[in-house]
């Protein structure tokens, strides 16, 4: 009757890091996974793996910005209304016809937006600022102009967005609708971005049943498994659902070890609390698994635990929903980002802002509460999405953002800066 | 030589519609798709179709929070260090296990983490709390406890996370981590969400470049195409790409016609502007087509137009990137949200922000800025990505809003109280 067995040594003896640190041993081991070449038209959501220099300057050539007339600014520098200037048409230029009449002085030609520019011509004027467009009918084409326009009115000139050799993208940048423009605008035709990371999800616990079976008494179905693989898409990588591990130890390691040999990292829910039975501390206290911390001084998710066995990193997360989603974003979700080749923590991860609700509780360790962030008026307030309780889910559903509560004798007032992390 | 034709009667003459007056009138044209049942696994990042209610509590059974005993509070209220209390240990109940004893006086089960109280146990003593835990070796297995504990304590009573018949998560809501979870706690192996939009994408400009040729004097490589993919990928449908519209209307309305019968909505770049050779004014001048809008009071995408042919919608953006972008989020983004059953505008999209730059110009027309959004101290900043020209794709980059800013005599100071719109 294994829960009758003393506690075994070690067991109450953990070291407790702090989060900070914790996150540092862990990011430390991970490292980029290899390149892959991908079509254009898949790429989004993956992450750049190397910085993309531009290959030609953007614009290419000289191009008008609005539909009108290329024309030379010295040609108008007297037109008024009263005195309206008129100008040969030698050429139309819609977009992607290139010139082959420069302009001379009492000359223009028709433009599109995007056309590229005639030589000689030096600025461009509005079609709503002509007086008479040229017609097809007229013998000699002919505009009519009653104003002055200064040199290189809406008129892009070459480079003036991208310089040639300019560094447009940083590689570690995930492909969004402008990293997409861009690279369709350099000629990526492929793109290379990092391998998705392969992250196998493995539940412990003889109390779950899987979501498909009717409950029975004492058990509830596996919540953390399908609530991971969410989180892993949310990072940009592929969640490999491994099921159960299984109560018997040497059979649990065997369990680990194919998932550790098919994934690049491997995530288990449950198992990791003081007193439990669970296999997963026996597995974890093998000889060849290298610990890379068991506790943290936080709360919700202190027991959270990283080891590398077989050269490849596993990370064991509590059981309490509040607590392994608390325990992805805090480590997991910054290796995930190592291993795509992206900072380990997104700019402006951290931020500060007002508490949204009194938060009552004396805290003697660094708490982590799911809360929502709101913008009012030019502040920022973020508060709890429910009660801060470990075991609860629904206090997930709406949470954007941690509040990172430090150790407190005493409660916080609403509307005091605190710290929040952005989920 | 179609650039020497006057400007067809209209073209001039179009009325300009207010940004949010159009968006009511596009958003009144969708509705939502029909649902379609997807695997658990599957449903990350679709729309819930219908409400989910719970089937039943959760917990679904008086639940321990804790590694301990469960005891009878009254067995230990005179316990302390110096009195200490003696209880027997009759079971033991880790997660899954439903209980055989009832805890009677002097009485206590052991009780993992999840596990199912017994009757007449009615708190927990938490493991680390107990004196001596209970060995396999005693003849009649014994916990000693020096402290009294109060009712209730680490105990979860049935339902006290989810009441059965509770709306527990909302028709509309996108399924993220803390949805995944609830629907697997719910027995949810399926999920009914809404079926992705399929989203055609036609390009018009024939200075256009496929992403994969050379350049070439006067022409560029379509970038609004992958843009227009990317963005609808982050809406969640499905991008058809469906190429070039040809430069003959007859040719171009046959094309069209293609993609509104295979897609639920179609969208075109370019060819919108006054003055533009191209075909899409003659298309959607077409009397079977009914023309929603053609022009709106802003800068830039003044020429966004949205008509319905075939019963199905059609949205025409404008060609130059930053209008494209700008158009997409302040019409399509909400339309296809109603598509997917959502709102059609996300919670908290609208927010106040100080301006993070002086924004020096006079302003004759609505204007929605490229932004990046910032954090400060409790202070939200907003501060444009670069210059404002509708033509620049890089400001596209690292916008993560659009800075409204209406019409004004002058300009505005940094620090000016401004609204923005969260993409």
């Amino acid at each position: 009757m294994p829960s009758q067995t003393p506690e075994r040594p070690g067991r109450f003896r953990r070291t407790a890091l702090q989060p900070d640190e914790a996150q540092r041993i862990l990011i430390e081991r991970m490292s980029p996974l290899p390149e892959e070449r991908v079509p254009l038209a898949e790429a989004w959501g993956r992450t750049l793996a190397r910085s993309l220099t531009a290959p030609h300057p953007f614009p290419p050539f000289r191009r008008s910005a609005m539909d009108g007339y290329a024309v030379r600014a010295e040609d108008l520098r007297h037109a008024t209304q009263e005195a309206r200037v008129s100008l040969e048409v030698v050429e139309s230029l819609p977009g992607g016809v290139a010139p082959t009449r420069s302009i001379g002085p009492g000359q223009a030609s028709r433009i599109m937006t995007g056309g590229m520019m005639p030589e000689g011509a030096d600025t461009v004027v509005m079609l709503e600022m002509t007086v008479s467009p040229a017609t097809e009918d007229d013998a000699l084409p002919v505009v009519t102009i009653g104003r002055s326009v200064p040199i290189g009115v809406n008129v892009a000139d070459v480079g003036c967005e991208i310089q040639e050799g300019a560094e447009v993208l940083r590689a570690g940048q995930r492909i969004g609708a402008g990293e997409s423009a861009i690279l369709a605008s350099c000629g990526n035709a492929e793109v290379g971005v990092r391998r998705r990371p392969r992250v196998g999800i493995l539940s412990t616990g003889s109390e779950l049943l899987d979501v498909s079976e009717p409950l029975e008494p004492a058990k509830i179905r596996n919540s953390n498994a399908p609530m991971l693989a969410a989180m892993v898409r949310e990072s940009g990588a592929d969640p490999v659902m491994l099921g159960q591990v299984p109560d018997d130890a040497p059979a649990a390691r065997a369990l680990i070890d194919a998932g550790l040999r098919e994934c690049d990292l491997l995530l288990t829910s449950g198992g990791v609390s003081v007193g439990d039975y669970d296999v997963m501390v026996d597995v974890l206290s093998s000889p060849d698994v290298e610990l890379l911390f068991n506790k943290i001084a936080m709360r919700p998710g202190s027991p959270t635990t990283a080891a590398v066995a077989n050269g490849k990193t596993l990370v064991a997360l509590s059981g309490n929903p509040g607590a392994c989603f608390v325990g992805y974003h805090l480590f997991v979700a910054p290796a995930l980002r190592v291993m795509l080749g992206q900072t380990p923590y997104a700019e402006n991860r951290s931020f500060q802002a007002y508490l949204g609700a009194e938060f009552p509780k004396v805290n003697a360790y660094r708490r982590y509460i799911r809360a929502a962030t709101d913008l009012k008026d030019g502040t920022v307030w973020v508060t709890p999405t429910g009660d801060d309780k470990s075991s609860l889910m629904t206090t997930i559903v709406n949470a954007d953002c941690l509040i990172e509560i430090p150790p407190l004798k005493e409660g916080l007032a609403k509307g005091h800066l605190v710290t929040a992390w952005r989920l």
